[in-house]
């Protein structure tokens, strides 16, 4: 008998409030109403009208409403590994080297659940998309991070994300013989980078010298505003194949994150785990969207749809991004994804300024979330979250900002963010 | 660095091949096309059009269409405690006793994710769903298992699925300190039964004794055929209601087993867990999907639809039973859900039928699956799938029969069944 039978496991007693309810909370408490919300990363339109309709068709077929294999429903796999089949260097078979899953997120989870025995260690870079952390945790397995760092002029000019860095040397110094899986995110969230080729090389090496599994976080793949086209880790060598698993999702490609169509692509002898830890995590996932998702994938070319995605995603950004150069407030440029990191250590924030003891305890990044929200009536989403105590530091000026809002919102967001004028030192 | 760089976590190392695949492969298989598929509880046709039109609506809103609170969407938590107020003891408040998940079946790992450490015991009653088994497993929890016996006549005349009970001395005698939860299902899957208030209040005394948490999955309290109402162990006292959880399902509800939209009900001191779990495997559930379960559980009644729903599938049960008494072979009858066992000890199977290994070298019902799929054009499940080696020899000659199709489908499976009569001695 339990001394509290309704002790919480360990691996869900956390208690700390996550940045996703302080920052939903203090919008919804803001005197600012409506407040504009660029915290979370979820679109502010729409998924495009062909996707839509596929939707609707698909409600109306007796079989997309039921139960979806267990791995997916066979048409997209199939729409997903011949619509990726022209950026890989590997042949895609859809039945061997795709599954699906329940989001992105879901996937990462299955990866881990797949892959890691309890005790295990799984490398990740900071800033981390915070989920990582508990998809790792969840199997008993544990977080070891490294930094990347920040270019040091972040603070006082406008920087690119490609000059974050991972530091190389901690990754060496982190491998133990415990360490079984790295994860990669490019195009990068929160930072937009996008790894280049060489840096690719650089951590792929290290990754064959000690057998270890990539999770490569891929999710932003169609929104890359570099020249170059983006580079895939897994196409790099036969041995980096063989060891990339590759995350995807519907929900970020169609505008459409509420959706909760994901999917993992790699070689047989991972996906086969990956597809047995989702089978036992959420059975199926839901099939009339993967259906449609998977018609969205067959007809986007058709409609120019991922071209038109990512010259529009860019073209709010720069809009957005005006804002910055007009205050002349410092921020990183991002070369993919839809977030940008804006430095805002010349914001002097009123010093008698009431904060919850929740905020007042976190580092100034906290601070300057909460202050946007009340006084200015935008929120952003404090970067601290995505590390760890230790490497806090490097971006406690720093917010972050989602720019998938309609281009109004973003006027009006910019027309607010103005009033920061003031407190400009 | 690992021996093998590639070698899956042990928990979904498991090399068995699953029933589900099996079935499915050997209908694609036989001769007979198409098969009548019996096999798999999914739905032969679509979810009612109030619900669908539900769903197109929301396909056209923005917010339906982008991520949800983890804990689901305001309105569909308000819709189940509204729905299911009439139905309970207890005050239900959405924000509090409600949670949505990822199907049922992802709602049960968060409840156990929530509150198993590894090595805690989880019991189950034996058939179980197979899902408890592998959910149990994913936090590293230990399954114990504890028969139901079927009444001993079931060979020879037709019983009540109310006569199969749980073997009460040992489940008392399954219980260790490390014994945590254990899990019910009333409507019972494959069964049938509906436990009666009298064998609740037995197995509630022993988890108050013990101080268990009880997982109860109701995900088809919609269908009993009894004349009493369904009762609910989270009623029978208070002692019985902050140590339970409830499993939902808006897919089995509505037809709809494709949306994975599933809830718990429960006390908030463990409903806070089970959604902290949640949030950790699928970050958020199916938004839109979400939205048209609101808008269909605030309609249901309007249309009549569980009495309808009830009525309907008790008439296909019915219809298709029909058949095994013109045959002479004893079934079960069924007080809730769509799942029907029939007991075919009386068939007689050709002595020089060429199975499959995996087939051949399983119990009798495996084999009789094979034959009805290869021979006779119906898909069945062999029960044996949800025994311990230890008991399964209790249902080795049985199969279970889903019977929620269309009533053409049912008559013709009807039609195919009765060529059984040369085999029956
Ligand atoms: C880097 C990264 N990976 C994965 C996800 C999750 O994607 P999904 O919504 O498909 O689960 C997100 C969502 O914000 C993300 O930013
Ligand atoms: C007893 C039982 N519980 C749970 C489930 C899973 O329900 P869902 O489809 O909502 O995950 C099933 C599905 O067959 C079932 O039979």
């Amino acid at each position: 008998m339990s001394a509290d039978p309704f002790k919480p496991a360990q691996r869900v007693a956390g208690a700390r409030a996550d940045v996703w309810t302080i920052v939903n909370e203090a919008a919804a408490a803001s005197p600012v109403q409506p407040i504009i919300n660029m915290g979370q990363g979820f679109f502010g339109y729409n998924p495009p009208p062909f996707v839509i309709e596929a939707a609707k068709g698909c409600l109306d077929r007796v079989e997309c409403n039921q139960y979806s294999p267990t791995k997916g429903r066979p048409r997209l796999k199939k729409a997903i590994a011949d619509s990726y089949a022209p950026f890989y260097n590997h042949e895609l078979d859809g039945e061997k080297n795709v599954t699906i899953t329940t989001g992105a997120n879901e996937g990462m989870l299955s990866a881990f659940m797949g892959f890691l025995e309890p005790g295990d260690e799984a490398i990740i870079f900071e800033p981390f998309f915070d989920q990582y952390t508990s998809n790792i945790e969840m199997p008993g397995g544990k977080v070891v991070y490294v930094p990347m760092i920040p270019p040091s002029r972040g603070a006082t000019e406008k920087t690119s994300a490609s000059e974050w860095k991972i530091d190389m040397e901690k990754f060496k110094a982190a491998i133990t013989p415990k360490t079984r899986m790295i994860v990669l995110n490019s195009p990068h969230n929160p930072i937009g980078k996008i790894f280049s080729r060489d840096e690719l090389e650089e951590i792929g090496e290290v990754c064959v010298k000690h057998n270890l599994i990539i999770l490569s976080d891929e999710v932003y793949d169609k929104l890359y505003y570099t020249p170059e086209k983006f580079v895939r880790i897994a196409n790099l060598s036969e041995e980096m194949w063989k060891r990339t698993l590759v995350v995807g999702s519907g929900g970020k490609i169609f505008y459409a994150t509420g959706w909760r169509v994901g999917w993992l692509i790699g070689p047989e002898h991972l996906i086969k785990y990956v597809a047995g830890a989702h089978t036992r995590i959420c059975y199926s996932s839901v099939s009339p969207l993967q259906e449609a998702t998977a018609i969205g994938l067959e007809e986007a070319e058709k409609y120019n749809f991922y071209e038109e995605s990512r010259k529009e995603m860019k073209a709010k950004m720069d809009r957005f991004n005006e804002v910055w150069d007009e205050l002349g407030l410092p921020y990183s440029d991002p070369d993919g994804g839809y977030f940008v990191l804006v430095n805002l250590a010349k914001v002097k924030l009123p010093e008698d300024y009431d904060y919850p003891s929740y905020v007042s305890s976190r580092p100034r990044d906290f601070q300057l979330m909460w202050f946007l929200i009340m006084e200015i009536g935008v929120a952003a989403i404090p970067p601290t979250e995505f590390f760890t105590l230790e490497n806090e530091h490097l971006v406690k000026d720093w917010l972050r900002f989602a720019v998938c809002k309609n281009d109004d919102v973003l006027e009006t967001a910019k027309e607010r963010l103005r009033k920061l004028k003031q407190y400009i030192v």
